[in-house]
């Protein structure tokens, strides 16, 4: 077993025709595939084919995740999962998440193809809305099912896309409701591996080929809703306004001043404000309603914490002027969530490690910690979970220029069947005990 | 003639019943009644099929400008109009706008009922999309009348909703794309009067019960875009971000920070941002453009430019400080727009000050400037134009809560009336040639 390649190029030629196919942004290499979009959907309907295809039985939990079972030998083994996830940010690249997906199924073609017989069954899982894109809430999917997310199943389903539309009601249309219950208890895995991009630029500056991955950074979001009162552009004097924009523009301004405050990664902490909505949207009133969204992420829960107090001490500074201005706004903290620290587990740590250093020897693997979200966060709270980096050009991600080379590609899906094997033949010795 | 009296208690009814009949916000004062909706097109329809059961001939240019036009006696002489607007912002209130067009009806049906006989045709006007609430640019359709305006015909047909709806689709759609020439030299008026509520606290303050308006302030409008580069919240370092909202946050408070150094109204001017658009909106990924606008208003032209050019002075501070930051994010002023101050004509208001001093005295009347622009600001640079002012409850407007008392708003229509009538006498005397 020790002995099987996957084969990089059919990995690589799968991963950029279904993308080109599947979410392209037009004259760019980017990726617009939000979750359950119709490219999402013509993506899955695609992915389930090829699955079944190498043999394996597939099911949809009611969060729309896709597992993709190989059958094992050992009856009381549940599968050892190969997950990531195929939906993209608004503007995103090609390796994100897809890749993750593409080389799990390049793993059970390998394993179809050479007929190999694992102890446990293997798994190839699409976890949806990973991005948090389209519906609110990043991981929301793998959080449901390991019972640790941000919000439980019902909550999930009412989420809304900007358009108004229901998760539920997106799952349904696109034919992704599934009645496997999402929930790890009831539809379990005996480990959790993902492949991912880097997406920072560590690998790259070290001159690493492969990151053994230790868990991830702790996350926390902020959604705050600034609160004033309409009145006429031309006729309010500055100093009777409440003026709910120029508000969170000194609130936005303050979260990027703490963070610029804070010591530089890998020590410090990070905070973003991506989302913005204002309530009106005219020339001539003063707008009196702003939501807007705080990512703070830093290397663990403590390091979160005391970033979000100095975001939160400024906010107590910037709203004091204000009022010394004559202003009436307030703002208010609409929902917290976030994603506390995660550490993977030794044993598939140690499976990544070693397939890793099979492959390209010890010299170009190390170590590290993720510093973005991943399935793999939530899977880690109840399963042995571990994930396996390969290097972002540049460091970029969530953008059209994100690119890893097929050479990574490849080698990544290589590290990715060979831990799946290593932790297997583990599990067939009876030295992990069934989970 | 000066016996004249509208019927008071009849305009309020009007006025109330059909703002709550056609876009009246639910469970509150206010009211959306976007130009060109449903709503608009409904309260439009109605208005022609009153003027027309009072004797008018009504015509609709190709901006949707409704001209309803009672005959005069002088066949050389054109129209004297009573013009306001319909439409109002997105939670507006009953009055702005509304008023000056509803007491312009009832000035024409107590002419009607009285069988009153004016030397000069007079005529009630709807100008299209004043508040630029759904179609970007305010006064929009009497700036293209009077061939002065921030855009000429084909511009504004083309100018979009932020549906992507096409204004001359939205005029089509509605009925009201007519084949008149939106043109003053084509289809002219002898004079323009508009009733209005004053949309700030002076009036009240001063115990006035009239404003006899001189001009309007100037006005400034900048779409500013910013842009920057996309990237992961999680893995981009601060000191590697090109993140646009953090300079756009920035960028408004520097907007405001200029607004707030000026000198207190009425001889300082103001400045606002209305509008914010960013281009993605995910909590996870760096925003790489938003584009806002930037209204500024002072009490003349050389106020505007003395605030604009300390807005933009303190755009550049930003930069440097952006960029010693790290940042690339750059600005660029996409497009730039305004309205002149405005300069209304002596003899208009003469005939207003006469109309509102024969009705409630000289101690309850008083010359003042617009602060808000109006339609009257564009056919005061081609015909001769005066205005009403009418005092606002606590000065708030552009606000579900604005509010002017019945009192009021039967005083100003009749003291409309009244500087018509007044005018036309002077025009009938040969004191005012024909125009």
């Amino acid at each position: 077993m020790t002995s099987l390649r996957i084969n990089g190029a059919r990995l690589n030629d799968t991963l950029q025709s279904t993308s080109s196919q599947w979410g392209a942004i037009p004259d760019s290499p980017g990726m617009c595939r939000l979750s359950l979009s119709q490219a999402d959907k013509l993506a899955r309907d695609w992915l389930i084919g090829e699955c079944e295809a190498l043999g394996c039985a597939t099911k949809v939990d009611q969060m729309g995740n896709i597992f993709a079972v190989r059958p094992g030998k050992a009856p009381d083994r549940k599968p050892i999962g190969m997950g990531s996830h195929m939906d993209t940010q608004p503007a995103g690249g090609r390796y994100d998440g897809i890749l993750g997906v593409q080389a799990a199924l390049e793993a059970l073609r390998t394993l179809h193809e050479r007929g190999a017989e694992t102890h446990c069954p293997v798994a190839l899982i699409d976890w949806t809305n990973e991005e948090g894109a389209r519906f609110p809430g990043a991981m929301m999917a793998s959080g449901v099912w390991s019972g640790r997310g941000a919000a439980p199943l019902a909550a999930c389903h009412a989420t809304r896309d900007s358009d108004g539309v229901a998760m539920r009601d997106a799952l349904a249309r696109a034919g992704y409701l599934g009645e496997t219950a999402c929930d790890w208890r009831e539809n379990g895995l005996q480990a959790h591996f993902e492949l991912h991009i880097e997406q920072g630029p560590v690998l790259e500056e070290k001159g690493l080929a492969v990151g053994v991955v230790t868990g991830v950074q702790g996350m926390k979001w902020f959604e705050v809703r600034v609160t004033g009162e309409e009145g006429h552009s031309g006729t309010t004097p500055m100093t009777k306004r409440s003026d709910a924009l120029a508000t969170a523009s000194r609130l936005i301004t303050a979260v990027n001043d703490a963070a610029r405050s804070s010591p530089e990664m890998p020590l410090g902490g990070v905070a973003t404000v991506g989302v913005i909505k204002c309530d009106t949207s005219s020339q001539a009133t003063i707008p009196a309603g702003v939501t807007f969204i705080i990512d703070v992420r830093a290397r663990n829960d403590d390091a979160v914490s005391s970033l979000s107090t100095d975001i939160f001490t400024r906010f107590d500074s910037v709203m004091r002027a204000e009022r010394d201005a004559g202003s009436k706004t307030a703002y208010a903290v609409a929902r917290t969530w976030g994603l506390p620290e995660s550490k993977f587990h030794p044993d598939c740590i140690a499976a990544v490690r070693g397939a890793a250093v099979d492959e390209v020897g010890a010299e170009q693997v190390d170590e590290m910690m993720s510093r973005a979200g991943h399935d793999s966060a939530w899977t880690s709270r109840v399963v042995p979970t571990g994930m396996i980096f390969v290097p972002s050009k540049g460091g970029i991600s969530h953008n059209p220029h994100e690119y890893t080379s097929p050479e990574h590609c490849a080698l990544g899906g290589q590290v990715l069947l060979q831990a799946v094997l290593k932790y297997d033949e583990l599990c067939s010795k009876g030295t992990i005990p069934a989970s």
